[in-house]
């Protein structure tokens, strides 16, 4: 098998690091493979901090604590840190250069343009970091305090924190999540109300049986549920509309 | 080097593809690695549809038209053509499942989580594809008339189409276009705000020597300013609101 496909379908997050240095080369290659992959009309939309600063991953590590005061420990911890934004001050820079106004913040395709694009960045500087042997994991957590990042890291008007994304050798192996069968996400012609129905229950059975295995009582759904049951991220449209957007 | 990343760094959108069929097997494969990729708390989000219909090919097509009349003929002619969707509908079936009711769709979040995971899916489909020798490119362009993409595709309530994604055996060679340098990109610990402003004049010469050669009399910045000096995307609030969200 192609060792790119190898590695991609054989992926699982890593969420304990070796202590191993990871050199500042290695760090440069993968960022230069990973801003290389697409960007909505080569709009370079973005920007990512390597947070190097203790205090910084302190801040980010406890919006993770949550109510069981134990929090994503990995945070403070790995090796490479990564903070990525949405960055239309960039966009407006380059406007203002032209002598035209910028526009695209006024809706939400501003949103759309930079957290899709910010998407393809984490992946790429995963499936990139991965290919040297490293191990990943992303953060979407660091959205639970927006505008303390914001304070913290200097973000301009026009700009918003996505994600965070941990790089560092694996101190474990990799546990592969399987998802749910092609059948239950890919879809002919016309989305299929059904087709998800119909695998639920074996997913949820054949993920029960290993989050079992590792320890866990639980099961995909009652997990999902214990995600999704309360409000979530009520404040962040605030926070982003003093970021100088609208939606 | 590394083959993955060899392949990353050398990486450019295809837009004329070859007539070679591409299989399912490929496709599966494709897709089998694609959905291997991280997603926000193995939510799985995303629905991903192949647009096979030739009135559905033109629909999309259409929306790329714009005023001059000439669209996106690789819309109509690559040999696959995906929709990539984010789907809250099945969360939704997931709370109702355990009796819980679901909150995402309340805020601004969904959007985010949504976006992002579709985002990674692109980057990852882009380079399981790349990985078999075919060449991809992502299309924004469908959000120009999502409520004609939902009602085409029967999306359900909190599903919202994204993106497109055109795949097939490359007709042309890649034509790699550089980025911004990393100094323009990557900052420390803070948001560097002069850091773009250093390098802007020198990228964009650099970019227009490449356009002209390429027969375009353009630069990156005028390239930029064409795109973004219009209102994009008012409309779509509304449509992602009569969707089921909120923000």
């Amino acid at each position: 098998m192609n060792s790119t496909i190898n590695q991609m379908i054989n992926r699982g997050s890593i969420r304990k690091f070796s202590t191993k240095h990871v050199e500042n080369e290695t760090l440069e290659t993968i960022l230069k493979a990973t801003v290389q992959s697409p960007s909505y009309a080569n709009t370079q939309a973005y920007s990512i901090i390597v947070v190097e600063d203790e205090k910084k991953r302190e801040l980010l590590y406890n919006m993770t604590t949550g109510t069981s005061g134990k929090g994503m420990t990995f945070i403070q911890k790995a090796p490479i840190f990564l903070l990525f934004v949405m960055d239309f001050n960039k966009v407006n820079k380059v406007m203002k250069k032209e002598n035209l106004d910028m526009h695209i913040h006024e809706s939400m395709e501003a949103l759309l343009v930079g957290a899709v694009d910010v998407g393809i960045l984490l992946e790429a500087t995963t499936v990139a970091a991965e290919a040297l042997g490293l191990g990943s994991v992303v953060v979407g957590a660091v959205r639970r305090d927006t505008k303390s990042i914001i304070e913290a890291f200097n973000l301009p008007k026009y700009t918003y924190p996505i994600c965070g994304l941990a790089l560092g050798y694996p101190d474990t192996g990799i546990k592969i999540t399987p998802r749910l069968p092609l059948d239950a996400t890919v879809y002919h012609d016309s989305y299929d109300d059904n087709a998800f129905d119909k695998h639920i229950e074996v997913y949820n059975k054949y993920m029960e049986e290993l989050y079992n295995s590792r320890g866990a009582d639980t099961s995909w759904t009652k997990l999902m549920a214990s995600y999704f049951q309360k409000p979530i991220g009520k404040e962040q449209i605030d926070t982003y509309k003093n970021q100088g957007f609208d939606i």
